[in-house]
């Protein structure tokens, strides 16, 4: 325990003078299965905690090919010269396959890349979603105490990472293509909804128009929908990640909301929402974890599954008798 | 045991014969908290499970003051002049509160109550609306069983009761006044997106050229979202539950989206997914009671939770150390 201590000071102390190889192998340690490694990374994560927090955290989806990299460079470009420190951070369901792809990541942002302002962090690979997503919100605790006041999270409008997402970001932005309607084919129900900016990328050339007529869609569309526990009415803009005209807009707006919801206690409020989101869904997916693995539960989870389905019993009575299994309760 | 079986076979006979009575009392059997009550309400539904599900299941949503009873009335009325067999019943958060309300549900729907092809129930009390829902679950197999082949089940648009509502049937119907987004104030965020058609009801005197309008804005609206899974394009109808203006059209829809969904194996298959997704949901449900009851958890849960917020621990770490807690793989 002792040798824990002193290896996680050096850590915190260089995350937080700004180290950036100590904020990498700390982050390693975060994605790391090792148990001694998880038992310094969360002695590393609760010192970095109080120094957390001071920074604007948001959320990207959109499906591939709407030109999220080009928009986050231009975006991320945007933003550093105005002398802010970004990290752009990533999850990704498919890395659960390639196992990350480092090298995908910054050579699709090699402008970022090769910003001294920016760090470029790809997504952590997990046997989970709930375990990618579980290691991108402590990532961000790191990036924070090392300075990073903007945090770009990305992710892929095609499934549950946006929930993900969406439970660990002050601002969500969905970008669409200027064909309106026609991409939401590969975006799962619910996501517009989740929107506080929806931006109609590659609104240059012969797009500008129809990129128009697509953001006017929308605004009347997303007018006859609930409003928003924050009481911000969604935008809509167009913008060309290539010509980067609306960067600079998205950027103000984006500033707007934080003044808006911080004025309001929204902000900070959210947060705080979010941090017990976060406790009690992890206690919900290790819950889970621990019953599915359960050797004798798997086995009669099968059986009953298929009773289940054949009806021949209720899923209730089912459940019940599983949970008594599991729990010692019975048997 | 015996003695249980012996009484299972007689609510189950008179169930399948369709005397009401024995349906009541078997439902209040699923309603008791007392364990003996559950295994018989057990064994009953399990034997009323291979008769039930020929039927259609319709949910229906709309904020207080959107006319759902006079709704239900006219479309029940029209259905079982049809020489169908409905059922009505109900998922009330509510009525966690005021523990049900027979009286209340049976006086709003005077017509159907005398109408002997209707059997009206209302809503179960419970401790939690997981518990509601199942117990509203449990009574759509026996009112299956006892012959009705048409379940309205009627909920309020404000909370998570339309997604265990969504959940358990096969159309969903949200009802909504012709003040286009005027009333969406009241209705959570998600619930649009839920809906294979949309009713705007009280289209009748001067409201008819408003609801006209209202549906047409709604129409547009809703093609600017993404396709459901059954590939059903989303319906949006104005109607008059007063005067009955668009009650048969509203009628004929459902029946048209069943022969839609049949043709192509959705119908089944959602239930399929359906009677899944709650023996999944439920044993979470379980789990969860028995982590939160958990006395020494309950304790420290406080605790944590206190520390999560006041960011010295990381959520998760908090989480992980909860569960050991609860399964006695710590202290």
């Amino acid at each position: 325990l002792r040798r824990t201590n002193i290896q996680a000071e050096e850590y915190i102390r260089g995350i937080l003078q700004g180290d950036r190889v100590r904020l990498s192998q700390a982050i390693t340690l975060i994605e790391s299965k090792q148990t001694q490694h998880q038992e310094l990374a969360h002695t590393i994560i609760e010192g970095c905690l109080p120094h957390s927090g001071n920074s604007v955290r948001i959320g990207i989806t959109g499906v591939p090919g709407v030109g999220k990299s080009t928009f986050i460079e231009a975006l991320g470009q945007n933003v550093s010269s105005q002398g802010r420190k970004l990290a752009v951070l990533a999850i990704d369901p498919s890395s659960q396959i390639s196992k990350g792809s480092i090298l995908g990541d910054k050579t699709r942002m090699a402008k970022l890349s090769a910003n001294p302002q920016v760090y470029i962090r790809p997504s952590a690979a997990g046997d989970s979603l709930g375990g990618v997503a579980r290691k991108t919100r402590e990532t961000v605790i790191l990036c924070e105490a090392a300075g990073f006041d903007t945090l770009i999270i990305e992710t892929v409008g095609v499934g549950q990472s946006e929930v993900a997402v969406h439970s660990m970001v002050d601002f969500f932005l969905l970008l669409l293509l200027p064909g309106a309607g026609d991409e939401l084919q590969g975006i799962k129900r619910g996501i517009v909804e989740m929107a506080d900016l929806v931006a109609v990328n590659k609104a240059d050339g012969d797009n500008q128009q129809r990129a128009k007529r697509a953001a006017a869609d929308y605004r009347n569309a997303l007018h006859l929908f609930p409003p928003k526990s924050s009481n911000w009415e969604v935008q809509v803009l167009t913008c060309s990640a290539l010509s980067g005209q609306g960067i600079a807009e998205i950027w103000h707006l984006i500033e707007e909301y934080c003044t808006f919801t911080k004025a309001k206690g929204f902000f900070q409020g959210q947060r705080q929402s979010q941090a017990r989101y976060w406790l009690h869904e992890t206690i919900q997916q290790f819950l889970q974890e621990q019953f599915y693995h359960h050797p004798q539960v798997a086995t009669l989870l099968n059986e009953r599954e298929t009773e289940v389905l054949a009806q021949r019993k209720s899923p209730f009575h089912a459940a019940e008798e599983l949970v008594k299994v599991f729990l010692g309760l019975e048997k």
